[in-house]
């Protein structure tokens, strides 16, 4: 069944009404019929099956049949900080992150990133916030997650550890930690949060980070990890990196099994 | 130091004669002096320090310094059975897959495939042999990894079962078994082996797999099992799944860990 994210004020009672967006999209792309059944979400985390009653253009709404707690999300809040890159590898971190169930994803600036624009056009957010919704619809996801504003390095830092029970870096020189290593040394910590912890992950440019910056990390309590001895481009370690946190964390498993 | 792979027979005692294609790019493009640094390796799994002695267009050579075993393979030989797919998709599994550690690319065609051109033309193998061969280079591995035939569903499961100690396809519809229920039922198998398993790992198009084809799976001890709850696009289950194995294995440890 097609899924939509949908604003909080298309939710009105029973009714659903569709945007004007969604609406073309319904009749012209899709070419669903009144009686059709559809799910729709608003973005906290619940589904609603809708039987759509109209179908015109510029009033498309439906009823809703019944309501759900989608069970596609991650119970762990990770967020990514990401070093600002090349829009199309940022495109696919944002893409791919989403899949894998990512919450929030936070670009930065170091001394290495390829890309150094701290502002972010509102065209952009809006090209990257549709990549989100996109990717969480297809993924069956029951939240989008959040985009925020560009920070430089030390604003990131500082960020992250105010506000995540666990700060990890992804470090292609570190030559001590692996990720279960460094996962078992904060194991009792999230063990006592009982699976709602978040979790923090920094993945570098593809200069890498310079020994100053891994300081700035280690002076803020961020744990460096090494993804093993194959030297991954940043944007397959931005993708695999969250995947192995959570299959370590069991959040990997098949549905009504976490 | 720049890394090259290069056929067998350029190696001869103590010197190395680069192939006319490597020449010019270790002339034009990167350019590199006589007297300077490089590693070649020679696709067993041994790299080779060279200092450049002569880098004339049709004469470039150099002299062995120092030889020794690459750190960068992984011990357990991954078989990679992808469904294929557009070209775009296939060349990104092509190129992160080999960043990871996979071992060898078997791409088949099951019910859904969207790509049924089941002969490899001469350009598309060499094309798609130079993702690998430039993957393998940047990601500092010691072996490019083996590209196979086409095969049909039914000969792919054939081949895998009888050439592997283990394996496993990632099914979104699998209700019981996590990969990690999956790899401990084997895990006895997997320490007898000490680390040099060969395992088989299925990836379906993006319509999935049927049920016949699941069938098909389990009658030959093909292990199917769960990525999570959320939908992961064909491209990054292709990705992630081998990661997921490697770690869950001790395979992505820093150096002299393993």
């Amino acid at each position: 069944m097609h899924r939509f994210f949908l604003p909080f004020d298309c939710f009105s009672g029973k009714r659903v009404t569709f945007p004007q967006k969604t609406a073309r999209q319904i009749r012209n792309v899709l070419r669903l019929k009144s009686g059709e059944m559809v799910l729709t979400l608003d973005n906290s985390g619940h589904v609603f099956e809708v039987q759509l009653q109209s179908v015109e253009l510029k009033n498309t709404y439906g009823v809703i049949l019944d309501k759900s707690k989608v069970d596609g999300e991650v119970r762990i809040f990770l967020s990514l900080y990401i070093s600002l890159t090349q829009r199309d590898k940022m495109e696919f971190i944002l893409q791919k992150g989403t899949e894998i169930g990512v919450s929030a994803f936070i670009p930065f600036i170091s001394r290495y990133s390829m890309v150094r624009d701290i502002l972010m056009t509102a065209s952009r957010r809006a090209r990257w916030e549709r990549i989100l919704k996109e990717a969480a619809e297809q993924s069956e996801r029951g939240k989008i997650p959040l985009l925020n504003s560009t920070l430089g390095l030390d604003q990131a830092v500082e960020v992250a550890c105010t506000e995540h029970d666990v700060c990890l870096a992804a470090w292609e020189e570190e030559g001590e930690n692996s990720l279960s290593q460094v996962l078992s040394t904060v194991s009792e910590k999230l063990e006592s949060l009982s699976g709602k912890a978040r979790i923090a992950l920094f993945i570098g440019p593809e200069g890498g980070f310079t020994r100053k910056e891994v300081q700035i990390f280690h002076d803020n309590g961020v744990q460096t990890f090494s993804l093993g001895k194959r030297i991954l481009r940043m944007e397959t370690a931005a993708v695999v990196a969250p995947a192995l946190i959570f299959y370590a964390l069991g959040e990997l498993n098949p549905s009504e099994q976490a």
